[in-house]
């Protein structure tokens, strides 16, 4: 991938600031590429950057127009496009992580041609894979799932990928969706695989590797998502993890996009995610809890990651506020060193 | 879907019958609607058709070549190429269930350009999808689930809605593969959408209808498939299942295509199964077990069935033998009638 820095990123008028979760994971793990954000009317996002129109942001050096936003069907909003075309019209190229291409509509495909600009359409993948085939490939290799989707999976495993790497352990974080794809610069957005070829694009994009190199895998979606459980479950397949790392968010009441589907109960996940997994690597097993606490009082996460500790009785820790060194412990364990 | 009869079925020269299974699925289902089959040299399948070279065919009044074959991955072998071209020169329409796009070979866009022939993608959706929503909708549904891919799911849902169809129920077969859909002239190929849609899109497949009616789905992969199993959880979730039938395959050692993953024991399936199709259907049960006795001896095939039936309680019928009357029962005194 070679998308121009930096970045002006686009939250157009998203309703809540999950919705702008691939602008704030580049916001927050790749602060140095990002320059400003540019919101229309009513937007209910903010990444913590500064406020800029797309001419402030050309003329502040912006060399790319990153469309930070997710929504259920990855659909491009009409009222968004005028202002992509007036960042091409300026030379900006645009990245989208979206389902919907961006050339795919004509005002932004004209503007690009004329102004011999690149769109990015990042969550569509640039190669063929094969159907996934189950053989035990050598490496370590780690996933995080969750309760439910957009619950904290990416952010968990980039922070465990990046001890992994202040330890100086062999690893590569393994992005699987449009938002670590743009981190990365390099993965495969695994809910745009034509659903046939899930599992065998999860192998290739894991492959094998030395006995002690640690593969951390962004999960995708959840088990226990009545849209995305296919993609959870076909990225596990292909993953083949030892470990898994379980991902909760206590305020969290029921399942995003789906009001009428509460979120599990946190004892009645761990054995279908294991049976599940077993299919591809018996030796699979939870090796810790990650909760995103930011919605809470430090106290009170605190009080709730006790909870489930004890109940459970794996490392629980905020990978964020209390960094991932834990669950990190627990890797090591599994790879003897 | 208007694709013109009859139709002529081209096997290739795939190494097994199961590799054929679109054309035996054409050829026992619509058998009218078949004149002949075309192979080529080492072909080990046979549909039970003439054999006839592309320009009997075409003497007989075949209208259509139709591609009765899969393979892992959905690819067209170099070498078929010719003999579809010579179809589309002779007059034929072509119609394929493949992943790769018939368009997609030049040799045959341009024959189908330069004789005016039309060229059928049937896994290729023509429609856009949402994501799922995991509401529950009005009607009844039975689903078709397999210890393996390929081990009978589609004959026993079609063995199930023709006998609904007898009885004069409310009901529709619903086709997920590209065999289904040619033989129901409507469908989805489920394993061909994008994976975050594969919910979505069998919740489009089977939609609202009247308490009383049954939607007889046709399952997909098997939740036991490295490869597929994806697949199958999607489209379980979608399709909010009141019914489940196991499908089972008696003389099968290994999951197809992965000569080094077991089938797994019978016992062990049924709990996965219903625990994950409980997410969006809590009132989800097994009606009965449907075993393709095809290849042992019919006294095998009865004391294998009545082994099954009495250590799990449920009826075990071999649809095509005996016709699937215990499992519509079954499902008739689930819906009350």
């Amino acid at each position: 991938m070679n998308i121009q820095k930096p970045y002006v990123l686009f939250l157009g008028d998203v309703p809540d600031q999950l919705a702008a979760k691939t602008g704030d994971g580049i916001a927050d793990w790749r602060p140095d590429w990002c320059i400003g954000q540019v919101r229309l009317p009513g937007c209910g996002a903010d990444c913590g950057l500064p406020d800029m129109t797309v001419a402030e942001g050309v003329a502040k050096g912006g060399k790319t127009l990153v469309v930070g936003v997710v929504n259920q069907g990855g659909f491009l909003p009409d009222h968004w496009i005028a202002t992509i075309v007036e960042a091409i019209a300026s030379g900006m190229d645009v990245a989208s992580g979206l389902h919907a291409r961006l050339g795919s509509f004509p005002a932004i495909k004209a503007a690009a041609e004329e102004h011999g600009r690149t769109l990015h359409d990042l969550r569509h993948p640039t190669r063929d894979f094969g159907t996934g085939k189950g053989v035990k490939r050598p490496g370590m290799r780690a996933l995080t799932v969750g309760m439910d989707c957009s619950i904290g999976k990416k952010y968990t495993a980039l922070a465990v990928a990046r001890e992994l790497e202040a330890r100086g352990v062999k690893s590569s974080f393994r992005a699987t969706g449009q938002t670590g794809v743009l981190i990365a610069e390099r993965g495969i957005a695994i809910d745009a695989i034509v659903s046939d070829f899930i599992a065998g694009a999860a192998e290739w994009l894991s492959p094998a590797n030395d006995p002690d190199h640690w593969d951390v895998i962004e999960g995708q979606g959840s088990l226990f998502h009545a849209a995305y459980a296919g993609v959870t479950l076909g990225l596990m397949h292909g993953s083949q993890p030892d470990a898994l790392i379980l991902c909760h968010e206590p305020t969290r009441t029921h399942m995003r996009g789906l009001p009428h589907m509460p979120i599990p109960n946190m004892a009645d996940v761990f054995e279908p995610y294991l049976t599940l997994a077993r299919l591809t690597n018996p030796a699979v097993r939870f090796v810790g809890i990650s909760v995103n606490t930011a919605g809470v009082a430090p106290a009170e996460g605190d009080r709730i990651m006790g909870e489930i500790e004890q109940k459970f009785g794996l490392p629980t820790v905020d990978p964020i506020r209390q960094g991932p060194g834990r669950i990190v412990d627990a890797l090591m364990a599994m790879s003897g060193a």
